[in-house]
């Protein structure tokens, strides 16, 4: 099915058909029709463009990665490059010129009219990740004393350039944001309502330099679907849209998955990756992790003795840190995450502690039982197994306070606390787990 | 200051009076009022509820836990019980009605009009965490042959009930979806056009019987604000909002988070679980976890002579597997997530199985080298710190190859691939790269 579609696409681009390739796209989403279009040669693409019509041409664009967009863009005919320019969306536009070379970028802000490229011009040299970088100009301002048909006659003039009208975004004569509100308070709102009766409550905005992360959890907070950008003297520069900010969301929570499986996170999807860049996102880490590791055949090799005359203790080695870094890991991901997510702040620091050392006493108490039946099968002496099942106790326990209290020391001293990684507390509770074990064994045993 | 102002409201809302009540609040969003409204007293609660309008009250109901929800509308007077339901958003009735006691749902149900209990009563019905029990009917339809003036009319009607109107969705008699207009093209069409007209493409919607977090991925997918549910004969129940897809997004990832942990996920936020219901959701994995690990003291005391009669071989055991552990750590991580965000796929097999197996040789002689240098500075023999380091390198590639293809394997088996957590994977590489150790010292050492 699919399959035929492309081919068909191919061959309405080879002959120019533009009656059947309205036919053929026009039940499909943008989305989809981007798709197959990133699938057909540069020529048929250039093909492609210049039979849709611009703001449709625009949007399909939008969608495609921006060395296509690029790619697309430079081949086009003059007049239609700077009409399919000025139809995109303000923030492609700056993921686009911020993608290309320099001097491409000069070349193609010619296209953009004087304003409108100031505007471009001032998103771009916002801070990466920053809700100015993120931001698009392409919102609806009105005045507060307008009339509700006022603004909705303004909105039939500019909406249709505005990434969203959902909300119509109120400034004062200085561009100071002063007030927010819905179109469908404006369709709703008795005839000659002046915007000022129907503003809600003072504006929820973010200022351009807070993170990405933050602005999309104000957003969700306030279940919003876009939220205004302004700067430190509250006058807007944009908006940041529900699309957008899912996307971060999603991107966010990548990162955090990769850093807690131990690895600096890949900045592009998965198979973007050379080998060469996956392996130094990794190697760094391990590493650090292998000379922290390290330390373990320190602390072996100061026992010996102490391994040489009871060796069955070497049997429960891998047993004993391997337990303890799964205690840890269970820990140390739950609470990054609540962190992340904001149900968990430093404050609580204690009553987590609590928390988790209680649990980490009961989870501590049922592995010591096992690690002594385990020992019992293993058929070692019975006081080699009462050492194992002691050990056991104490190393959870321990895991469970590191993996609590660490992650939340790291977030009170700025460091993201995500670098705690499973690897990372598995490690630490190795050699300190170790040290534990050996203890117990020279006490219990008399060594 | 937030103090203050709960001091404030306090002592308003002691005093019934109304115009300070307003005045408080009049600059607050809902979500905040509702955070401050949940502090207060039920008493309290009452008397705020009572003095604010009901459209109001209804917004900020919605933002409170339902057993706050329920303990407030119990306590209301009959007659603005039933304006504050029936003010209230579809979805969060049924999750209110759901997580009361089935006979003080039905009392509640009794408020509702007729109509409208019976669709409550089929979104009940729909099983959890699919787009069918997550919809919410508050939504604007219209007919296909309406005029964009006609529609704006019916929007101005049943808006207000709506919980969005930034799309219309447009059904035949039948209750059949054949479209969706944005209220953005209805504001900016030319005067007398039909729907039919302005509808774009085929509408985009999911089946009442999918996970709630494909519906978020389709939604993410098409950049919408909405998305309509229909059942298997297209006949539309409901939508779904961005806000509450938010949610599942963000539900979902915290549940991958502590599954990759290796823990069951926690099903309330962190603070709402008590020591007991962590534990149980821990103990599960670090039992099974146990089990496996405990593999490796058969192995230890399998190479017991081995050991013996070289002790230093024990120094580098918790290095060699934590080494691999933490490989295959970073591996899995990154391959869980890229699957559930769909960037990675099982077609794609071979190709992740090439690329971690290549980086996997490449980080295997990095830390094969360093293994050597670390061998040599505990001061072993030679052969040991060779045998070290070539273990090193055959764990580090073996740990990638089980994580590459494991959690690919158990995606295509339809079992959750988080279940290939962390910990789970630096288990199945600890007994399995002893063995490679051993095997590799027995060879080389001719012991």
């Amino acid at each position: 099915m699919e399959q035929n579609m492309m081919l068909e696409l191919k061959s309405i681009l080879q002959a120019q058909n533009q009656g059947n390739l309205n036919e053929l796209i026009g039940d499909l989403q943008p989305f989809d029709i981007a798709a197959m279009v990133s699938e057909v040669d540069t020529e048929e693409q250039l093909t492609f463009f210049f039979l849709v019509p611009t703001s449709l041409g625009a949007e399909i664009l939008e969608y495609l990665e921006p060395e296509l967009q690029y790619k697309i863009l430079l081949r086009m005919k003059e007049q239609y490059k700077s009409d399919l320019l000025n139809e995109m969306s303000s923030d492609t536009i700056v993921n686009l010129l911020l993608s290309v070379h320099p001097n491409q970028a000069k070349k193609l802000m010619d296209y953009l009219p004087d304003d409108y490229r100031l505007k471009i011009n001032t998103l771009m040299n916002y801070e990466p990740n920053t809700a100015g970088r993120l931001a698009t100009i392409d919102y609806v301002g009105a005045r507060i004393h307008w009339t509700v048909e006022h603004t909705l006659a303004h909105i039939r003039k500019v909406g249709h350039e505005a990434e969203i009208v959902s909300y119509i975004y109120v400034v004062d004569k200085n561009g100071e944001l002063v007030g927010v509100v819905s179109l469908k308070d404006i369709i709703l709102a008795k005839e000659g309502t002046v915007l000022e009766d129907i503003i809600q409550g003072e504006p929820i905005s973010v200022s351009v330099y807070v993170h990405q992360q933050e602005a999309a959890a104000v957003l969700s907070k306030y279940d919003l679907v876009a939220i205004p950008v302004v700067t430190h003297n509250q006058r807007m520069i944009g908006i940041l849209t529900v699309d957008d900010l899912i996307d971060v969301i999603h991107e966010e929570a990548t990162e955090d998955f990769q850093k807690l499986g131990g690895s600096q996170p890949l900045t592009d999807p998965y198979f973007k990756n050379s080998i060469w860049s996956i392996y130094r996102k990794r190697i760094g880490w391990l590493l650090i992790l292998f000379v922290a590791e390290a330390y373990t055949g320190t602390v072996l090799r100061h026992y010996e003795d102490t391994l040489s005359e009871q060796i069955a203790l070497a049997f429960f080695v891998p047993l004993l840190i391997g337990t303890g870094g799964n205690t840890g890991s269970q820990t140390v991901t739950t609470l990054v995450r609540a962190m992340a997510v904001g149900e968990v702040e430093f404050k609580d620091i204690f009553k987590v502690f609590r928390k988790e050392v209680s649990t980490g006493f009961f989870l501590g108490l049922t592995m010591g039982t096992v690690a002594l039946i385990r020992a019992f099968f293993l058929g070692v002496d019975f006081n080699v197994g009462a050492v194992v099942a002691i050990s056991a106790l104490f190393i959870v326990i321990w895991a469970s306070m590191v993996a609590a209290v660490l992650p939340m020391i790291l977030n009170k001293l700025k460091v993201d606390p995500a670098i705690v990684s499973g690897p990372f507390i598995t490690t630490l509770v190795d050699g300190t787990g170790l040290i534990l074990y050996f203890t117990v064994a020279k006490i219990l045993l008399h060594l």
